[in-house]
């Protein structure tokens, strides 16, 4: 009987593995919430595949132990392969998949959603509450359909969060190095990113964090924007040079700012400081702000894309096992 | 010259009443921060009208007040004249308009948001955040666009909602004991609010307090509703039981509940208890869970509705001192 076992199963992910064994009766399917290790390895003795998920590296020690078992075929339940030594998983004959979409929805929702509660001063009215000041003026809301709204970055979560937009009734500009043929048709792109940024009330990122997209917001591109401008990155955080941002808050040029990642995130994310010295002064400072609202990369973090994340890549390790195509292989020759 | 007064006038309405003094330059307006009482109705001397706002009951003194500096032209900013001596009013020969309707999106915006954040499980992430643990498991959101929304209650209010979730992709039902033949052509509607019940994950009110209506949520009814229901009342506090949605949220049956109204606001909302004694410990308790939003009925208060307000409430005193229809006249041959 075939059978896949699977590594650092979470409690949230629990659900969809069995969800995934119930539909696939004739797999023998097993799992530790343990991270993939030397010494972990041996766990999935007589398995024909794996499936991980975790930050912490595979190094060449962890593929050996794997190979020792005479297990190589190796899913992977996220999209990044930069914690693999995929050299010696090449060399050793291992077949790897990943799952590079999750859930678009996920992130643009949660983008949508703090523009939302920034614009309408949730946050401050929220800490008025919890005091018992229970009195609303001053502090008043700004409604999304009054916004211009400029996406930056018109790929599957861009297009998703102009559509929310829309919902509320914003007018939607989007800006692209890479236009979409039927975003063109209907008229959504501005010529270069200062028109954007002179029209925009909200400004949202979806870009990837390339070398020429690294701290694209500046100084100066803040200088080009509106007054009271909410700024929006739930995608990659070197996009944002976070002193001028600062810059901005404290002058009152910018009105609220969200922010999902961070260019010194690793480390801090996903990690528990509660009670201890907090590594970054900068951080917990607009971690403190009324109008910034920081969440640590959890704009993925949906029961939707950790179904999709799980049944995925059980899916593709089957597909391995069985000798087919998977969807989403990592090709050896390329990575690196 | 035209000369209208006005009270009350919060920070937060001055740039509207200068924006309405700019485009009417052959008008005198002045106003004071103060409310309208025997004492303040002589700052009116010589106006033509009056433009008030307050909680403060209007007794027969302060009409008779201004009565007494020959002003009977008398325009609200809101939309209730329950604190107006009606028949005074109409014995000294005033004439009275309010504001009905300001933004049905200021409201409808707020339902979807915090029903998205209480989905998304915000309030114990950010409480985490506060807190410097920034670990993500297990405060996993659910996606909206995976929700099954029902509405109940069809009108400028629940319309906008309803446009709002569809742009997030979730599936709108909807109930109304009026049918709109727009929404029945296209399928809304389901036969009754036990199908609502049982087919909604996220259930949002927007019907009026009409006796029938009164505690339309209780017991009874969230036995019919899906298990990890949310459950909004932006609309009216009577219209829930608060007692049975305590209930079902310490059961679990309840996911989460948005409450901007409450059945017993009257004297608390809007009031400050900051460091004081609070005078009702259910909402208290409320206010405190992880998974209840409490707003002090402030889904109207945004910039748009406010603007609204002070606009539509001097172009109506404008009209009444012209002699002319005013766009929102206050029947007082009916009202009492």
């Amino acid at each position: 009987m075939t059978k896949i076992y699977a590594y650092a199963i979470r409690k949230d992910e629990e659900p969809y593995v069995h969800e995934w064994k119930e539909a696939h009766k004739d797999v023998d399917v097993d799992f530790t919430d343990q991270l993939l290790t030397p010494e972990t390895a041996e766990l999935a003795k007589g398995a024909d595949g794996v499936v991980t998920y975790q930050q912490l590296d595979y190094k060449a020690d962890t593929i050996e132990a794997l190979d020792k078992l005479g297990i190589h075929n190796w899913s992977i339940r996220n999209v990044g392969i930069d914690n693999i030594d995929l050299k010696k998983a090449k060399e050793l004959g291992f077949k790897i998949t990943n799952v590079p979409v999750y859930s678009p929805d996920a992130i643009a929702e949660h983008a949508a959603i703090q523009a939302a509660r920034v614009l309408r001063q949730d946050k401050a009215m929220d800490e008025k509450i919890a005091k018992h000041d229970l009195r609303w003026a001053p502090t008043i809301g700004r409604e999304v359909r009054d916004q211009t709204v400029g996406v930056i970055g018109t790929g599957h979560i861009g297009q998703v969060f102009m559509r929310i937009m829309e919902g509320f009734g914003a007018k939607v500009i989007a800006y692209d190095i890479f236009k979409n043929p039927e975003l063109e048709k209907k008229g959504y792109y501005v010529d270069d990113l200062d028109e954007l940024y002179a029209k925009s009330d909200v400004i949202s990122l979806h870009v990837p964090d390339t070398p020429e997209n690294v701290h694209m917001i500046n100084d100066d591109s803040i200088k080009k924007m509106k007054d009271d401008v909410v700024i929006v990155n739930v995608s990659r955080g070197p996009l944002v040079d976070t002193d001028a941002v600062i810059r901005g808050l404290d002058s009152g040029k910018i009105f609220g700012f969200v922010m999902d990642t961070y260019e010194n995130e690793v480390g801090i994310f996903n990690s528990d400081f509660s009670g201890k010295d907090f590594p970054d002064k900068r951080l917990a400072d607009l971690i403190a702000r009324p109008n910034v609202l920081v969440t640590p990369h959890t704009a993925f973090y949906t029961t939707h894309a950790v179904r999709n994340m799980v049944i995925k890549a059980f899916d593709n390790n089957l597909k391995l096992i069985n000798g087919e195509q998977a969807d989403t292989p990592v090709d050896l020759n390329k990575e690196f």
